[in-house]
C-alpha cells in the first residue's frame, strides 16, 4: 500500500479502554485485539461522515478488508486508556485506504500502534468487486472526503 | 434447565489446546473462550451425527443459543490440551439441550468446567420459533438421538 | 444463584454499539459476544466505585468468574445501540454476584439478554479463594456498596 | 518485510474449519479471526520443532508480534475446512519471520489468504527486546531450522 503524508489534523479520533478480554497472558493487549478498534474505529468515522455501515449493508453491499498492515511499538496494559486515530486517505480507485495510530494517553501520548487498513466494495450476493461505484456510494465517499477537509480546517 | 443424569459412556469428544489467544492477563483461559470451544463440540457433533450445520443454514434455519449455564472449577493454563465433552439431552419440545464437561488431560483428568446450552430453531428470515419442526431436521435430530445411543451401546 | 429482585433504580449503565466482528453468519450479535460487554460493564462499575481492577491484580489479586448464566431473550442486530445495566448483589460471604438486562434502545427499549455473574477473589499466586477478605478489599466492596446505594437513593 | 521465496515443500500444515464465531454478518471468515489460526499454526509448529511455548513463558521470555501484513483474496464460508501452511524464514538477527497460506481444500485447493507475521524476543518482567539470544533460545531456533531443513529434504 502506498503511503502518502497524513496531515496530522485530518485524524478521527475513537478512545478506548483496555479490558481483561483485550489481555492475554503477558498483562498486554492480545496483538489481534487491535483489530477490533481498529474497526469500531474506521465503521464510527463513517457514521460520523454520514454514513450508517448496516444500511450500506442492507442495501446488498459489503466493505471486506482486502488488505492489513499493523506494525506494534509500545504494548498497551491492562485498565489503560488509549485513543485511535484513523484517517481515509483520498479516494482514488476501488480501494478505500485507511491509515491508523493508536497512543497511550497517560502519562504523555506515546505511538503504540500503527497500521493501513485496505477494504475495496463487494456485491454481497456473488462478493465480486464493485468497479463502478453506484451514486449512492460515490455520494457517500464524497461526503467522507468532505467531512475529513473539514476537520482539516 | 432440567438436569438428567447424564450417561456416562453418551459423551461426544472434541480435544482442544491452550493456545495465547484464550488466555488472559491471569495467565489462564478467559471464561469467554470457554464458549467458543462449546459450540464447536456441538457443530462438530451434529456433523458426525450427520447434520452440516452450514446446510442447515441454507436451508433458511438457524439455531441460536436461548439459554447457557456455565461452572468455573479449575482454570486451564495456557498451553496444556483439555477435552470438551458434551451430550444431547433427549428432545421432547423444540429446546436442544446440550451438557457439556470440559477435563483437563494431564497429569490426571480433572473436571475444569461443566455447563448447560439451549438452542431453538429459528427461520432466519424472521428468526420467530420453528415450534412444528419441518421432515428434514426431525430427521436430523432422531439422526443425533441415534448417534448418541450407539454411542452408548 | 439465588435471585433477589433486584431495585430498578440501582443499575450501573454501560453503552455498547454492535460492530461488525461482534455478529455472526446471521446477522445478529453472536452469543459469545455479550460476555465481553458484560466484563467491561462490571469492570467500569467498579471503576467508578473506587476500584481499578488493574491495582486490584497489582496487589496479587484476580477475581475469576465462577458461575455464568444468561438468558437470551431478542437478538441484537449490526448497528443497534444498546444498554448493559448490571448491579451488585448485597455482598454476604466470598462470591460477588452481579445481576444483568441488556436493553436495546430503539424504537423503544427492550430486555434482549438476561444474566447472572458471579466472582470470586483468588490470590493470582496459587489461584486459591482468599476467604477472609484483606481489609483493602473489603474497604473497596464498602464503597462498592456505597456506591449502589447512592444510586438507589 | 523482505519476502525471499519460500521453498514450496518447507511448510508446516494446521488444519482448520470455519465455526459460526468465526463469521460475521457477511456469512463469512471475520478478517480479524484469521489471526487465531495464525498463532496457532505458529506455535503448534513451535511445538513440532521442539519449543513448548509455554515453557518458553516460564522461563521468563515472550515472543510478541511486531509486525502484521496480511493479503485477503477469497472468503471462507461457515463450515468448510482449510489448511493454514506457515514457514519460518532463516534467522539472521532478533526477528523471527514467519510466511503464511491459508488456502481451502475443496473442491481444489485455493489460496485464500497470505502473509507474514515478525516476532522478537522480549524479558517477560520489563518488555525489553532479548538482543544477544540466551543460549537455550539459541538451541531452540536451532532445532527449528533443522526441523525445516527435514521437511525439505
Amino acid at each position: 500500500m502506498s503511503e502518502p503524508l497524513p496531515k496530522p489534523n485530518r485524524w478521527f479520533n475513537y478512545p478506548i479502554r483496555v479490558q481483561p478480554h483485550h489481555t492475554d497472558y503477558g498483562g498486554v493487549v492480545w496483538h489481534g485485539s487491535y483489530i477490533t478498534w481498529m474497526e469500531s474505529a474506521r465503521v464510527e468515522c463513517l457514521r460520523a461522515a454520514g454514513l450508517s455501515f448496516e444500511q450500506f449493508v442492507q442495501l446488498g453491499y459489503d466493505l471486506p478488508v482486502v488488505a492489513l498492515d499493523i506494525r506494534y511499538r509500545q504494548p498497551l496494559r491492562l485498565g489503560v486508556e488509549a485513543m485511535v486515530k484513523t484517517q481515509l486517505e483520498p479516494v482514488k480507485g476501488v480501494r478505500l485506504n485507511w491509515h491508523y495510530k493508536i497512543e497511550s494517553i497517560e502519562p504523555v501520548p506515546q505511538l503504540c500502534v500503527s497500521g493501513q487498513v485496505s477494504l475495496v466494495t463487494v456485491n454481497v450476493r456473488d462478493r465480486k468487486i464493485v468497479r463502478r461505484l453506484p451514486a449512492e456510494i460515490k455520494t457517500v465517499i464524497a461526503q467522507i472526503e468532505g467531512y475529513f477537509q473539514q476537520l482539516e480546517a
